[in-house]
């Protein structure tokens, strides 16, 4: 078998390269599948995800954060998750823009994505894209998704380190976002916290911190000024050795979403919905029959 | 092949035998599939997906829509889903509690189910389960879930009207809905709509919608003195006839999602799990390679 290695060297990351394998990774090119396989798995490398609701700053985090981990010589890529809304096209692209200034730091990697297949939802892809990255020797890997629908639940089955920004609210908000979310959260961030009824705003989340028996930490931040990375960046640091511990779970998800997904890599959504359409106007028709139906035609075609 | 029919006779509702098939099909006992296959599918009963965040008042607003469904002479079915966190347990059983009031109600059938398989999901389970319901004799199926997390993407996928509540708060929160959640709903509910700001929020709705060149109603109700239900009533009417060109594209998506988990029920995840565990001790661990790995052993097994 042929080794491909479009894979950097790891002590000099050359960029062309690693959009070579993301690339031929994103979009199942021939060599793909023998380059995951060559991946050298670094386990030191965190997978970062950042969330939270459109609006909240993230790429401003983002972009704060890359500039605190830069401080001390790392190498930080981004995935950057778009989310196939074309309602969120605009604001999005102003977020691509402002995130650009590091575009062009030698030590600094960032890659846009479309993410593809179901909606909001953050595909096997990333899972491979991020392991990718983790293999290309950058000493952080940040993935920036938008807080909204299922992408926030799939982050935390994907990074390391799960970070969940909030923007000081009332009092009622932080009821409405305890009670899905903040499973998933490693860290919390207040962000924009020099607005008005931040300090109540932490001091609530604390509490509720606190009465759920939990250490989550709570960081105030004011990302568009630097305010608060260098904390950050601690947290993320001291969370590197839980890494481990969750590790064999969070590989156990990976495996388990990347199996279903070439699994149904045979399934065409576009011919099924025409199936679909054809078998609805029968005066008997029935899912489950149709299911059966499907799949035997399948195996026949194999 | 025997074939099981403990579906109902559609006009004589026999409540234990819904609850036994859906129990059955719950459970993947023996006889699920067989009863699936032979389910009368009754296109002309919409299932109602309601969905909006911790607090909006959902299970309220569900007793208050079958009261005025009721008022019609119609049988209601009503699928309640929990989330799988232990945190929402206790305001949710407070919910049922207060949903209690139909229990015994000779046209309204309630089942409260627990979210399996994937962190805040919706299964595929429940499709088969308003399929069941759909099925017997039930003018309308309404499917309660908590919008957070991945669940009010899916109701969409799974339901012929979803309807999407809100409830008054700032500007600032408006903005904030509209990137991922508002692109699933049918009508708008602004819910508890006699509290300050109500006409703010709606105007401020209405507006957003037609910005976005939409037509989707947005109405005010306060469920829980019952105002409004007439007209929401009329809305899912309305929405009825437009069930049927959704319908290719919701059951394409229907038979994507029940496929995907049936060609995963071989693999157990608590013992993929373990295999992870054994496996990350190895030096070159891959997880591509042990994906490869995985599943040959599988084949191997049958």
């Amino acid at each position: 078998m042929p080794v491909l290695s479009p894979i950097v060297n790891p002590t000099t990351a050359d960029f062309r390269s690693v959009a070579r394998a993301l690339t031929l990774v994103e979009n199942d090119l021939p060599g793909a599948e023998a380059l995951l396989r060559g991946l050298q798995f670094n386990e030191q490398v965190p997978v970062v995800g950042i969330t939270g609701p459109p609006g909240a700053g993230k790429s401003t985090l983002v972009n704060a954060l890359i500039e605190e981990l830069l401080k001390d010589g790392n190498k930080v890529a981004v995935l950057a998750i778009d989310p196939t809304s074309p309602f969120n096209y605009g604001s999005l692209l102003g977020d691509r823009i402002r995130m650009a200034s590091h575009f062009n730091h030698p030590d600094v990697f960032i890659r846009s994505l479309a993410t593809r297949g179901s909606l909001g939802g953050l595909s096997a892809k990333t899972i491979e894209l991020a392991d990718v990255l983790r293999a290309s020797g950058f000493d952080y890997v940040l993935i920036e998704t938008v807080g909204v629908g299922q992408s926030e639940i799939e982050i935390a089955g994907l990074a390391d380190i799960t970070l969940l920004m909030l923007v000081p609210e009332s009092g009622d908000e932080i009821q409405n976002i305890k009670s899905g979310v903040m499973e998933i959260a490693d860290v919390y961030i207040i962000n924009k916290a020099d607005r008005d009824g931040a300090d109540t705003y932490y001091n609530t989340l604390k509490k509720l911190v606190q009465q759920q028996h939990a250490e989550t930490p709570v960081i105030k931040t004011v990302a568009s000024q630097g305010q608060g990375m260098a904390e950050l960046a601690h947290h993320i640091k001291q969370h590197a050795p839980q890494i481990n511990q969750r590790r064999a779970l969070l590989l156990a998800d990976k495996a388990w979403s990347l199996i279903r997904e070439r699994r149904m890599s045979d399934v065409d959504k576009k011919k099924l919905r025409q199936y679909i359409a054809e078998a609805m106007q029968e005066p008997d028709f029935n899912l489950y029959k149709f299911i059966l139906d499907f799949e035997g035609s399948i195996s026949d075609l194999e």
